[in-house]
């Protein structure tokens, strides 16, 4: 990317997966990786806990740090998972066409 | 944006932002800034559990799909809170810089 | 149980598991166990999530309503997965002889 | 309790209750309760994460493990909140007379 443009999921993307096999001793992202898929997803549902304190408590300094945390755990459990993150973007792309974005409205739920 | 761009998270927040005020009966965005951030963030809360199962099963669909879920009630949780996407995207640049992208290893942790 | 007993989760424990194969379409136990494992753990995951909002809020009244629902989709998980409340006591009383009842300090933790 | 009574949750709850405040260092439950409600939550919500997984997974001596951390980590919530358990067991027996247990069925959810 050139210095203006500004930072995207899809950098952090390329990032996480140049680290995630790289036999760094010092990269946390390495770690995470070895560690498998169960132990990944674990991390993603702490982070996601720890953002929902942030919102409801209106910290925000926290809710940034901790969404921080969630996003970079959530694009580690993608990669271990082999799902691409502009596979969830064209399905969010594809869900702003019909009425109210996520037409969670009309969808069965649990 | 152009034909050619890929469609982004900015992008999505911009959506959520509209729709959020809307007053559109039919916006589940609408419906969701409505009744608070408590409830919004119960959301992030219950996508990101759906998010782990379906990442701990393998199910590539359904890790897509509640992925989407999870990032979109996100978007609504940061913009009821009044922090802007890019507050996050430069708080992952900044961690990038360190080792191991999430300097986490060195942080205290509960 | 006598009339004087104070009702337990022994007896809640016992309730679920009645209802659990009733075939009684009014009830929710039957319901849930139809729907099978991984949408019970869906169902804890939520409630736990909404108890965390209600403890955090010093919402006592939420936090009675909401784990009495998270101990009961829990009793719904274990029934589903073959495992008696009471092997979680018995874990539970090993713990407290140890020093700092859940000895988690010295534990290994992800 | 006589040594034939099986240990129950009241029993936990008296012995959480005598450590909380019982100032000794080695205590991890004194030093949960030094941290406060927020912290407390948080472990509630990540245990409760651990137990989802391990029953998604079949995983039942995993289960019973992380069940007794989510079950101890609760009990703390409660009494860091002031709530009692038989404020909850009522709230249990209570619904047990309704028809499904839970009268989920007929709530409105979110």
């Amino acid at each position: 990317m050139t210095a203006m443009a500004e930072f995207s999921l899809s950098d952090l993307e390329k990032i996480v997966g140049e680290r995630a096999h790289s036999g760094d001793p010092d990269s946390w992202t390495a770690k995470l990786f070895a560690r498998g898929i169960d132990k990944a997803a674990q991390k993603l549902g702490e982070e996601a806990v720890e953002t929902v304190i942030a919102a409801v408590k209106g910290d925000k300094p926290a809710l940034v740090s901790e969404s921080a945390d969630l996003i970079y755990h959530w694009l580690v459990v993608l990669g271990l998972s082999g799902v691409p993150l502009s596979d969830v973007l064209r399905e969010l792309e594809g869900r702003t066409g019909r009425s109210g974005i996520a037409e969670k409205a009309s969808r069965p739920k649990g």
